[in-house]
């Protein structure tokens, strides 16, 4: 049985804050169970030096978690330490923002999304990218006056979910405990209209059959849709 | 005259929301005005290598800004690159709460305090040292089965406020647009029975009289009574 | 129609050089195309802090890229700069070899995998993997009077393909002009029994449906079996 | 009774060698009893980026210890390893020069201040303070020809001290074994006119009154008129 | 007697591979004994700040170890710490180069060495300089038609070797374990004309008299002959 | 003609002020010509953790410019950044130095050398060798109660000279502005009894013939054997 009796096919319950923080035009506090993360979208009127003169924009996200967002205190990252995980989970959030975003609408301007988790318990990964995507649109509906239309810059939504193999049972939306104990983890990343923007499996120490790969994609895509409806009920 | 029509001696709307997470022992979420903080105490069973063996405890604390907490963004540190600012600040809340935290009482334990800006409009490091009292005493709270009694540790309150000379008027807890403004800036930071742990003034380019260093303290200690009620009836 | 008139489900020409250093207990030159990787493993008689003491193993890997390897030369790691890159394709080696060691029956040795790029076409870390699995049982073979059994350890094989949607085709083991054009980019790690450890499929600023995922997933299956097959007599 | 039978208000044997070294511009030894400083200032003809085009000058300040300065040999800074007192030091060294200068008739240039100690006893930021506005005058007049004249730059001298609490006493001047255990310490930064530019004063896990604060600050008025003499007859 | 009942005055076995890799315009792989070299050479269209607009161009080399050269692993440099060896040989290698290439000729270039050490077993930085002067070769042949004749830009050739002194013989070409016991080591880099380019003669823990330095060069000069050769059959 | 008119064989005045410093156990102020370094010796009860448990000893030195020794201004260490010069230098020193040490004669204890130019004008590393023998022995002679006999520990004296063609001419102990234009520069570094330690001669951008080299070799131990003069009359 899933902690707090939860259904293998249903989502934690899950809100977003919008306006969290009034300085950064787009600002959302994404609570999914006990997961909590801010994101933030700022926007530069400057792209990195291999983009410069070529007319478009550029998006780059980061990563973070605060010390006392985990059980045991997690210490900052020291200078010169690298941090796999978050480069790999802030690498994940750009690219799959930039699977929506037409940056040649954008003009010369980079959009800085940061996502960093004020409290952990599983799937921060995939609470930052349904929060990046939130704070990313209102961003750019606050600075509509300057860089034109939102639509014609985001072709599409985004949102990811993990799903995983737990004592067997394939299950939607691990929290830590679960995601601790997963034979197999699973993040799918997919857009409103139901195409796959990231597919990651991997099987911890543990090997998956072909069904199983199947079984999991289909309860991601269950659980994508339902936060997609409410992605689309918040920016209207 | 100041934003929002403030008096001089006026603080901003000032709140504490404790529990804001829950993995941490101890967590409040501060808000002055415009600026949040994040602050979070977590307890850990070792000591420095420089105590280990000498049946007492350390607290020590740390402070970062998120990117998105400013008008403009600021960048994270980078590898290698020292923020002086946050080392100073970091360096003043541990010396702040160490002044009222009887270590030999501790047993050999580590108080990690983080306090994390998710917004700044001035003021962020006394919103810090507030809140940094606050969840040290939710911590050693939530601890006092395997600790024993927190007022046993904790011999009085910390507060902090800013104050500062701004077109020529003494004002208490400057906000950002006054803080880039003033022409002496002060930090004060006294204990709930009114003695000095820090006091730190400095002219931005610009120096001031033993008169007016006496208007500002005076003001500071007015501000401090008011901040030290609120986390009295917060406490209890 | 792919350079060098390659079939879409035809590997480059795929060969491994066995005891190319002789430093290393295990040592072996991939070449795939004109890709070319030096995998070793070193065996060392202590694990990493967290597994003291408890009678088991670690295996951990890490890769490189000479920075005469690539068309315009790729510059070393500065200290303190991070290669995200690279950091995910070593976690990736790692976690695909752990998947099938089993690390309970190596006493408290760290195996290190080391995978050079000495030129790079596209494909480094999937030939990375298939030598480093070679590298690996060399290793183990070269130390079994100390440590037992290889295949007491090794519980399976593994090896690693990419596979992609290029010009609205799905093409196997992308070479670099392929992988620089793909509008999707797959990598597969799979056992010789035929299960899944990772399945990462990523649109580059594209998407794709859940019938091109099972065209490529099918075709990567393909290519693996062939890459097996040769680990298999390669060992033995 | 202090050290060398010290009266309380009496400061150690202070002394100036103008002209130590000779390839920076402004170059002078400071003594004061055995603690001993190197300061010396360069000037640039570039200022930092954040003020290039706006015609006016910098002036910036790094401070350091050799190794062999202090009684146990201090390890020299390791790359990426913060020295939180290093840095708030040299920040208050800039922001005190800053406070006598007119940058905006240094012409674009920057005045570069290092302060160095040979020899550590306690009170090496006075020390250095003090030594830096004798090198920077210097270098300023060597440079007359070319900057214009050196007192249409430099508004007034600066001149600090500490001050502090010991075995209940407040003491000018601490060296080494009175700072060590002093309860409060503090230091003055005051110009030449008797008007104050910082006032930094700190509990050692400890607190202090109003009554005793005004004491101190007395003290230390003292203490720099005294100073300010000596440079003043040094530069003439 | 030494390993491989070896002459005193015998090289070990010394091959060149040409084009081993062929993304970088000069590549060959250097074996001398079991000491394993891949030099490559390419050619960048700029220059470092200090030459730009000079008319001129620069070369600079850099070398490194992988990890599984050596019988126990060499840990990779790790972010922010210094690996003075390195750095010692890749200045010797630049150093070395340079004074037999004429910068004035090569327009504004620059050359960029890289050495890696695939396997080591002792002489590894004279190796390397025996391949990067092949290598610099190579890549300026290839690129003859954008940059005209190497000859004029290539003025003399350079080769180098070590000599020792190891239980009181002096002898050329040491491996790994004669190096580990030498008292007296030294490193020759010279021309093909028999000019010296750098002469480094290090006792360890030892010294040595004037007449063994003497034979000591001798011996050298002896070994840089036949070295030289090669290289020139090789080039053409 | 050289600067100053000295002769092709004439050292620059030199003088050594034992004593410097009082902290570290053995300093002294090195002065030759404009050049001025100042070198301490402390002893640690403690050696690196390789030679844990050995009985023996360990002898290490650390090389650096303040930013105020040069005519520019040179910036100090960046985090993360290596200075190869001073990694070269610092290991030449300890190497020269441990050659006159019997480590197996001084117990447990490693002895720390600093050598930190105050002023540079040349010859620095020479400075620096001959400063740190005399510092060394001050050490050890002040801890002679602790430690013993320092004739027991130190076998014989060291020091360093430079000679250097110049203008075609061979000139002994090059100040800077002919170490900058030098074709060939040399260090050498010998013993008390006229050993050879190390023997360091490069062509910068040039090449020298072997009776240049010989020739150069003599000029030096001409200037070492009266360097040596001075440091025993010092030592005693």
């Amino acid at each position: 049985m899933r902690p707090g009796n939860r259904n293998l096919n249903q989502l934690r319950p899950l809100s977003f804050e919008p306006g969290f923080t009034r300085q950064a035009p787009g600002s959302v506090l994404v609570r999914s169970g006990m997961t909590i993360v801010l994101c933030t979208c700022c926007i530069d009127t400057k792209v990195p030096e291999f983009l410069e003169g070529k007319g478009q924009g550029w998006l780059t996200a980061e990563y973070g978690m605060l010390p006392g967002s985990t059980n045991s205190r997690k210490a900052r990252d020291k200078a010169g330490k690298v941090d796999g995980r978050s480069v790999e989970i802030q690498r994940l959030i750009g690219r799959s923002l930039r699977a929506v975003v037409d940056l040649s609408q954008l003009g010369e301007r980079t959009l800085w999304i940061d996502c960093d988790v004020l409290e952990a318990d599983g799937g921060t990964r995939t609470a930052a990218i349904n929060g990046a995507f939130v704070a990313l649109v209102l961003a750019l509906k606050k600075k509509e006056a300057e860089i034109g239309s939102w639509q014609r810059i985001v072709t599409d939504s985004v949102a990811a979910v993990s799903v995983g193999l737990v004592e067997g049972e394939a299950r939607l939306d691990l929290e830590y405990v679960e995601d601790r104990d997963a034979e197999v983890d699973m993040n799918l990343v997919m857009t409103g209209t139901g195409k796959f923007i990231e597919v990651q499996g991997a099987g911890e120490e543990a090997t998956f059959s072909r069904t199983q790969l199947n079984e999991l994609i289909e309860l991601g895509e269950l659980g994508i849709r339902q936060i997609t409806e409410m992605q689309k009920n918040l920016i209207g």
